[in-house]
């Protein structure tokens, strides 16, 4: 990897009564442990101290965060009407995660940050205050002017990172959505991922079947040879180093995972099993496809236990790590 | 685990052109090293003699077994009009794979052996000689009197059993099979074969969503709402340890398997996807619901590795041991 950016990682802290705060405290508190770059947290104060006892250095400037990060949390303060109590979303909340998410955004995109990460935000929330977007990610997307079709979310982990083709739709319209140019798109943009934020010079993809036994040479199901297949030949004539389309069942183990650098998955839970199954507390969303870097932690706002100490603040800190790594690629390129 | 029975297990060495005569001879190379119980092969022995060099007894009565495992590998002789050759299937070859698995099928009925594991076979070239089942068990399902719609196919490993409910349909077909009835049915024949055959008193069954967030509310599809949950309560109404439904993605991690003892699965790749991730060579193939045990290694025929001595005899190996462990519980039950 190469030397980490100087300028540090903007955390939208997420909804304020989520374990957010607690998630991002925690990783200040484990800095050296977790072995994390100085990061500024964006947010309200008080949704942290509602919930962590440590020091908050106010900044206001991402610039000072490199020397506040030895002092205590850096934080850059949002005007908040109230203070959440956690575990009790408000309206205001969300407001306060939306605005969050924005300005650590708009420093990444100024270049005052090196990478965004995200805290976890509710959806729910969210479409209470006018939210029109299916997630943080396709915000983060239409914020940075690309078209949220052409955008990624990539699932990464130590020893496998996937991508779904199509993400949260209900089953049954999953293999109505997919197509030849849909997959070949996705593609594109996982491999150029991998190049720009993953150092990656010739990046391996291996593509999944939809149906098991990969169709069985369409005794169980056609999409294999009418849309991957084409696909796959489209990708390769590019130049592409790209396999598949692979029986999903035989392609996670770790001697298949170490054949190449991601695996496109047709769906979402094809993608999040095998992901979360290996790596549940060092998965990482990370958001290919846009000019800046973006990952969040794998997991949710948790209302059910947030202000009870209990959120596992290892997923974040791999999120800033990683964020930091793709950082540094993106800063060589 | 109570004492092992005392007769041995019947082995059919599946298809003589695939990797099944291989992985049998293997076994009773490193039969202390992957601590099997005696076992008796049945089938061609040419088949095993043109990829092994070791010793072959032949016997006529398993009984015979115990004694000659100490000198040889011992086998049931099947007349087969010719030898086949490794990697070239043929008609006859086929021809002996069936007759293989019948014999041990009725050697298991009859009590003469404690089990039956079963050597890849070729659906391909069974179907050529008019086999009219979709694999495997659904033959022996019937060979057993049962009828194939009440066996259930578990995929089980040493920290995951998992179990699909539709097995081998094209993806867009999954959902219109499904139904509560089928549902209950086919936990039911799980939940009693991990009494009979794990010889777990109060088994814990967790039931996974078909949508990706177990549907969230029904924004993400509705048969979590429609089947599963229904499917949950009556399996609950008679007393079953019962959880779900569960999103999928999040059931596998090492925490998560801790809390039950087999998942049940809405489709293939939903259950085989985790499975092969995390048992690649350890996880066996068990049909539950049958009046005998049988279990099989996880694997095909591999005819483009046959004969080149790489066949991995591990997942035979996890099969032998699975098959000697149920036994035991079904002689002590």
């Amino acid at each position: 990897m190469p030397a980490l950016p100087t300028n540090p990682i903007a955390v939208s802290l997420g909804d304020p009564a989520g374990i957010g705060p607690e998630v991002v405290a925690k990783c200040w508190d484990n800095r050296s442990a977790f072995d994390l770059m100085p990061f500024v947290a964006i947010g309200d104060p008080r949704s942290i101290s509602a919930v962590w006892d440590g020091p908050i250095e106010l900044i206001e400037d991402p610039r000072d965060a490199d020397s506040a990060f030895d002092v205590g949390l850096p934080l850059i303060q949002l005007a908040a009407p109230q203070a959440d109590i956690p575990g009790q979303p408000t309206v205001a909340g969300a407001h306060c995660s939306l605005d969050s998410l924005e300005l650590a955004v708009g420093l990444a995109r100024s270049g005052s940050a090196s990478a965004v990460v995200t805290g976890p935000v509710s959806k729910e929330q969210l479409y209470g205050i006018g939210f029109t977007h299916p997630g943080q990610t396709e915000f983060v997307a239409e914020r940075c002017g690309i078209s949220s079709s052409n955008v990624a979310m990539m699932l990464a982990g130590p020893t496998l990172r996937t991508v779904p083709v199509t993400t949260h739709l209900p089953f049954t319209q999953v293999a109505e959505r997919l197509s030849s140019s849909l997959i070949e798109s996705r593609a594109r943009t996982v491999l150029r991922g991998l190049q720009r934020n993953f150092g990656i010079a010739e990046p391996r993809l291996a593509i999944s079947a939809l149906n098991p036994h990969a169709g069985e040479g369409g005794m169980l199901g056609r999409e294999e040879i009418e849309l991957i297949e084409p696909a796959i030949a489209a990708l390769r004539a590019e130049g592409w180093r790209v396999t598949g389309p692979h029986p999903a069942d035989t392609m996670f183990h770790e001697t298949a995972r170490a054949r190449y650098d991601a695996a496109l998955c047709m769906y979402h839970d094809q993608a999040l099993i095998p992901l979360k199954a290996i790596h549940f507390t060092d998965g990482v969303n990370v958001t290919l496809g846009l000019p800046i870097v973006r990952t969040a932690p794998d997991h949710g706002t948790a209302f059910d236990i947030a202000g009870q100490d209990r959120a596992d603040p290892r997923p974040m800190a791999a999120a800033m790590r990683m964020a930091a790594e793709c950082g540094a690629y993106r800063a060589q390129a």
